[in-house]
């Protein structure tokens, strides 16, 4: 949620009954600690922030997060270990991003409060094992006592009916409010996702790091050097820097990369934080209620 | 299902409630015949016939299930349209494996009686757009008005009540059965498939035709050559033929095919055919029972 998920966002979402996270990998510290107070401004609910580990400003970020005593982080992208530590001393909550069984048990070896179980459909940066949110949420919540969060792929409440009947215990959701009004993606980025059909993403880049993006110039020509087995230091000089921010804050649909969820072809509107979370709820009432008359 | 679903296996699945599907792609006409007749003894209750379209037997085929007066073909990797109408004229029911939106909306424009959704976590042959079960569902039960049919990364019941939430009407359950006592696959075979852990599957062979796979020698051969950018006959030739033959049915495990679900690492014994429907029914309940507690 890089570029999409700042103090707006994140209030709204929480305001609305969610917790809202904000998204640290696209924010320098001071940034962050600037959306942290603003975002306290607008809201007295909990809130969390999200940092992938492997982030450059990680530590820097992670003492922002402990002096403004932020109450929950999201950690992914890396080994929890170390963060844990610090934030266990603090009394934090932890949640870690996993795509595998065994991310997950050494997780709660650690010590950790909860797993974001994350599957393949997932947008943006992704993990190499390819794992489905159905293969993967049973097999999770079979492995370890922690509450599964579930995440990549839901984008309404029949997914979230799907992800609770597989054993999470609740869901995350991205694509679905990077296209919402409160969002700081660009206007281009809202309108692609919305234009995307259920074949528009493709999970390229794989040898440098896996991300899954809506089919673009960009994307295809990654995917074209790919298959013809271009090597790492070919593909990270096709990638060069900046892409991701390009694409989802300035708009440039065609050169960068449009970071999104294998979900897009069902997100058709951009509506309001509060309606999305409206709608998961009576969604999930609804797919409740015809399992409950198809057991009959 | 290949070397797989002989008339043991469908008549036990029949029997025990569901509907036994018999897997024709690796029987040539006169064998399919023996085998409706055998499992016609087997059972008196409904039963069909899966015939992928690629196959080189496949009219014969067709002939042999109209002269036996199959009630139901589920047809796949290919276009059903020829099919279509020789079905129709003989009054039989006609389901078409689809793994994509437009490819449903055709099988609704040809009259087809229901679809099977196939996620890209299924085993063995895949189709190219990798959109999986939890995004594909959804958007197909959107677009078409036939009954959908969920398959693909579903061994229990928790996966069964995931897939009618998401909005199918019904299940269809594959390297499950590949792995019960009825199955004729070789014990080699469903021992890889026991042992089979959350990371074992790859998707391989992409350029000729995706596959899934177990990694063994051969896969992670295969999976190399595509990396470094092998043409399709280069990897036609690595592939060879009668590898799923030599995996399923004799039990090479190293060098054939062990076409299997990325839902193996769920799976870790071999039951019959009727404890498995017993606990998919069991499973369901318990899944929606958790739901309806979550939701007051």
């Amino acid at each position: 949620m890089i570029w999409v998920s700042g103090w707006r966002l994140a209030a709204a979402v929480s305001e609305a009954g969610g917790l809202g996270l904000l998204g640290a990998g696209s924010m320098k510290p001071e940034v962050l600690r600037a959306h942290i107070r603003k975002l306290r401004q607008a809201t007295t609910k909990a809130f969390g922030v999200n940092l992938p580990l492997l982030y450059k400003h990680m530590d820097a970020c992670i003492d922002v997060v402990l002096e403004e005593e932020v109450p929950i982080l999201f950690s992914s992208a890396g080994s929890p270990a170390a963060v844990a530590e610090r934030l266990r001393a603090a009394g934090r909550i932890h949640v870690h991003v996993v795509a595998a069984v065994r991310q997950a048990q050494k997780c709660e070896d650690l010590g950790l409060d909860a797993v974001v179980c994350e599957g393949v459909e997932a947008g943006g940066h992704n993990a190499p094992q390819g794992t489905t949110s159905l293969c993967l949420i049973p097999q999770i919540a079979d492995a370890v006592d922690l509450p599964v969060i579930a995440a990549g792929g839901i984008a309404d409440g029949r997914a979230m009916a799907a992800a609770l009947a597989l054993g999470a215990q609740a869901v995350q959701v991205g694509t679905r409010f990077a296209v919402c009004a409160e969002s700081s993606a660009h206007k281009a980025y809202k309108q692609a996702v919305v234009a995307a059909g259920d074949r528009a993403t493709v999970l390229a880049l794989s040898p440098v790091t896996p991300v899954r993006l809506i089919k673009n110039p960009f994307a295809l020509r990654a995917l074209d050097a790919e298959r013809s087995g271009a090597s790492v230091d070919e593909l990270r000089a096709l990638l060069g820097h900046g892409r991701g921010r390009a694409a989802i804050f300035c708009g440039d649909v065609r050169e960068g990369e449009i970071e999104a969820g294998q979900i897009s072809g069902l997100i058709d509107d951009v509506p309001k934080a509060h309606e999305i979370v409206e709608r998961l709820m009576e969604g999930y009432q609804r797919s409740l209620s015809t399992l409950n008359q198809l057991s009959h």
